[in-house]
């Protein structure tokens, strides 16, 4: 069996997977993030147990250097996660393990996770969009992942802000009240004082985060206009918010896209269908890429 | 020499040009946009007196169906244009010149003209916004023209909208104070009273409207990360408005987003290099593929 390496690296844990397919897994395993020595060091580790593998697939937080002519590319660059700013995760890992190593966002992974195998097949225009600590989003547009000049950067869209109805300033320490600063689920936790999973059943607060998360939404499909939403993340496993957020989508575009695919909502904004494995399995993907490309 | 024809279809008039590029033109037209029988008509004869073309590229006002598989391809679709809504441009030209037609928006036309020939050579990702009567835009991402589900309506996207300092509802008949709504020149003029030329040196207007174009270009900026942004139309033939556009840019951005291009801000946020040609130009590009590929 010809068996790829995934990893999605997470701020909190990374998931390492090995095998070709989502029916097509070897081995599993969760690492805590710690610091970057531990944390690739255990990541090796588990592909040298379990392996060998033909190649590596990395979606990782961020930011990070994507650019083949860098002399940083595969780095984690500027993030604020202590300890871990131009951290070279790729890199490290190629020449320990002595494969191939293909590196992208996380979201850009989970987006390639879910139009491979999951709710986004067949699709050329998608985007994935995960709301959890923070928001981000990757996608494709014509079959090609989204990358331009850095990578995408859902999460700092600004949306409309009525700070007369939600005085709250935002938490993003560059934007204050961009998409992430206003509807990330850290936000959730400042603004209300408690951690979204203690805030279940108060209409208020996911009315509100529904109609921010819907905002931000529009935006993304006025620019690629993308022929499905995948919508991931801790959050968005809160009872019934996607149903409000489908809601809040349909009010404002207001009848002006007219696609049947709008108009059917439900299948339009769907969770993911892969569950908390889109991310690694996209990564496998890319990595079967990336063998494909160096044999 | 081989000739192709391009048209950009506008809702005041259209551009016609024959030819191969822009040092290549044979006959250029412009033709007043009246009944869509009349102006289609004009657009023939125009043809038809210059030509023989291989192909047409049309880049048209929209909505439009870009689709090939639905049976109104081709058609403007529901402008609230008089008389032109449900107008079968593409399919009418071709059938009356008898030559393979290509048909897209007028913002991926003049995308993929300044992409071709102009201000946005050599790059695989980067739009061009036109703020004009009303906001478009189009691009590329990954050398792909921007489609989708339908097409990108960047002028749809919200904004944050300070309703103290500026309690104007916006014009949009869909959305009221979307980008477009707020930001477009039929705004400025519902805005202010007169339109934008008679406005020139009132630091009030164009301050705000920097703002306002700059908040969306954040947008699009964090969704496709393009490596440049052609911004042009008539509104931004504004003196002095594209430098405030992108003082606003790089306030707004905070120093997140870090990459030499956008600290380099005036190669960033460009006008357009060939003037109110990237559509027509354009256009001649989708005529040249057109043939290529029914050959």
């Amino acid at each position: 069996m010809t068996e790829y390496g995934g990893i999605e690296t997470g701020g909190s844990q990374w998931e390492g997977a090995i095998g070709s397919g989502p029916e097509q897994l070897a081995a599993t395993a969760t690492i805590p993030t710690t610091t970057p020595a531990e944390t690739i060091g255990a990541a090796v580790a588990f592909f040298e147990a379990h392996g060998p593998v033909l190649a590596v697939g990395i979606g990782s937080f961020g930011p990070v250097d994507r650019d083949p002519s860098s002399p940083t590319w595969g780095y984690i660059t500027t993030t604020p996660k202590p300890g871990w700013s131009h951290t070279d995760v790729a890199p490290e890992i190629g020449r320990r393990l002595g494969v191939p190593v293909a590196f992208d966002t996380d979201v850009n992974a989970a987006a390639l996770g879910e139009g491979r195998y999951g709710a986004a097949q067949g699709l050329e225009t998608f985007c994935y969009v995960t709301v959890g600590t923070g928001i981000g989003g990757g996608g494709m547009v014509g079959g090609r992942l989204l990358h331009g000049l850095i990578h995408p950067e859902f999460g700092h869209m600004r949306i409309p802000h009525d700070r007369e109805a939600d005085p709250f300033p935002g938490v993003c320490p560059y934007h204050g009240d961009c998409w992430e600063g206003l509807a990330s689920g850290r936000s959730i936790e400042a603004r209300w004082g408690r951690p979204g999973e203690q805030l279940e059943g108060v209409d208020e607060v996911w009315e509100l985060e529904a109609r921010y998360l819907a905002l931000g939404l529009v935006s993304v499909m006025c620019v690629i206009s993308p022929e499905r939403i995948v919508l991931g993340g801790g959050v968005m496993r809160t009872p019934g918010l996607i149903e409000r957020v489908r809601g809040h989508i349909a009010g404002l575009v207001n009848g002006y896209l007219r696609a049947p695919a709008v108009s059917e909502m439900d299948r339009y904004v769907t969770p993911p269908a892969l569950g908390p494995r889109s991310g690694v399995l996209g990564a496998i993907a890319m990595a079967e890429t990336a063998y494909a490309s160096s044999a």
